[in-house]
């Protein structure tokens, strides 16, 4: 084999984003022992960082040493027991994902489902709610990378607790791209993703959980089904105030990678870095508007770093994608699910939320649509 | 918070151990998509380097994107249903993690104990296979972590198809570090993980599953308990003869680390690499008893990549690895368990399996131990 050369691509699909070079050059300090104590002092950094970010003091905050899925399924089945009721909402992808997690855990889902593009409607919510009775756990998307489409976390963390249930909240997406204030919404367990808007590598995802999830997850009947993910064990491992207990070894250079994203967004400032993706979707809209494109989701369901756009009747947008790649090194995302071959999705995240990346993009789209 | 500097360590502990430039070069290569045409290949080159590294023509065999522990889970999760009965072989920490998936799987363990520092014994293994009947899973460690002993992986694999079971062996220790077999032993399942003797960074654990094995998958009565690790739907994402189906984002950066690494073991030529590790274990064991020092292995049980070694009366064991840390920049590892207090464990892995490294490191211990 020979030594590996990876092209430079501006990378506005829906995640993974651009990684910033500092964050690059800290994935290539040299790998220590995950027991070091400079380790140590570095997974204390990184759940104050995270806490930060995710607007929260949950002393159960911390990166999963695995991609967003399995944080998606660390909150399942850490909460989760056989026989649980669950009120799911789906509105694209990535809700369906949470009923695969939800059906192999036992728990009984009512699946209140949405058009591809809406946002999650709480008043239906609301309504399953009332004719459950004793559900455990509320679960939605807030930020439906498959679509485009923002659903009121807020709101909706507020019902579950009215119905005195549990929320989960997807924020891959959405996390430090716009705001996701754990403690504000009162979220039960929220979970996300490097690759996106805090613009590191993939594969590590963070995770919080409120005081009652932790009381939920201690109160269990049945022991976590996945033992690499059974946060009674990882907070161990994490823990602040005790001796650390090993459970698995750190995925050490990539924590080195998410120190170092997690530094530059709070040295930009969470509202400074929201404020550019919102102005950078802005400016996209504008000139896709301009370019006579249409966007899959109304205002004001938009999501900023996340845009579905409609392929215009007669282009093949397979070929659209390939000469993007191609000719010009810019990679824009496909339709999934019922979407497919429907629309673009086009990121823009972390660094790439900026004039400069949607005009390059704006131009090399209209120079292949030509 | 201020930038991240990591100070340069010696790892002769237990894993991670140190990871060559070369790899941290590659790991800070730019993010791509994980569709990108570039990455498939990449994908297709990683495959084809494991099985060359286990020596097996296995098509499923990939690396799990989480660490070793991962890993295992995904072997058990995807042969074990409830009720499955397991023949497991207890020699250390590793036997135990696996007795905790077996119990999560909802499957029936038997369990055969060996003392710490004992290998496995076939004879006993062969015992309980043939009183239990009809045993889906023998489970075993080949190479110890916990002790530094090395188990007939050969033999056991053999006996299990003699009963008419599947077997599964840990190999993340022993991988690229001592021959592992795969297609020869006729195992059904092994993992490993990349921060042993393949000297890569930690959080990646590749697998490989026999044709037994994959049949056994697909016959499942229920569902995979994990959907991350399901490997029904992982296979569909790393196939090379269908389009892949996505499952989650890879874990892009830390697979460029494991392509170089790869790219290095063969480079460098398995048996060398060996005889490397097995050199390099003479001369420590030669100079650790020249020091007064003994192991816990008995010959030939003795791993050449972890050296357990007996703590002597008297000497503060804490102590020596805090002054072998803080004054020589070199970290070794503690006992576990049973062996807590009792041993160090010192690991010989990749780039550390050299004169040159077990000279400096006797040295110093001579030093310490002064």
């Amino acid at each position: 084999m020979s030594t590996l050369t990876i092209p430079q691509r501006l990378l506005m699909g829906p995640g993974p984003t651009n990684t910033p070079q500092s964050v690059l050059d800290a994935l290539a300090q040299p790998t220590i022992g995950h027991l070091d104590p400079v380790f140590i002092r570095l997974m204390d950094d990184i759940k104050s960082m995270l806490r930060q970010t995710f607007l929260t003091e949950n002393p159960l905050t911390l990166p999963v040493s695995a991609p967003g899925s399995a944080g998606m399924e660390a909150c399942f089945v850490n909460l989760l027991e056989p026989g649980d009721k669950v009120v799911l909402a789906i509105n694209g992808v990535f809700g369906k994902r949470m009923l695969e997690n939800i059906l192999r855990c036992g728990a009984e889902p009512t699946v209140v489902e949405f058009e591809w593009g809406q946002p999650v409607d709480p008043e239906r919510i609301e309504q399953a709610l009332k004719q459950q009775g004793q559900v455990k756990l509320l679960a939605f998307v807030h930020a439906e990378t498959s679509t485009g489409a923002i659903s009121n976390a807020r709101e909706l963390c507020a019902l579950a607790r009215q119905y005195d249930c549990l929320s989960l909240v997807d924020t891959v997406t959405s996390w430090c791209g716009t705001e996701v204030a754990v403690d504000r919404w009162q979220a039960d367990a929220v979970y996300s993703g490097t690759q996106k808007c805090l613009g590191a590598m993939p594969g590590i995802s963070p995770v919080s959980f409120s005081a009652k999830a932790v009381e939920a997850i201690k109160a269990r009947q049945t022991p976590v089904q996945s033992w690499f993910l059974d946060m009674n064990l990882v907070m161990q491992y994490w823990q602040e105030d005790a001796p650390r207990v090993y459970h698995h070894t750190a995925p050490v250079n990539s924590l080195y990678g998410l120190y170092e994203a997690l530094r530059l967004v709070l040295d930009e400032g969470l509202e400074t870095r929201w404020k550019r993706h919102s102005n950078a979707h802005a400016l996209l809209v504008q000139g896709l508007e301009e370019l006579g494109l249409q966007m899959l989701v109304e205002q004001p369901a938009r999501l900023p770093m996340l845009n579905a756009v409609k392929v215009p009747p007669g282009v093949d947008e397979a070929q659209v994608r390939q000469r993007l790649l191609q000719d010009h090194g810019i990679e824009i995302g496909a339709g999934l699910g019922p979407l497919a071959g429907k629309v673009w999705r086009i990121g823009l995240m972390g660094d790439n939320a900026s004039e400069e990346r949607v005009s390059g993009l704006l131009s090399a789209l209209a120079e292949v649509l030509k």
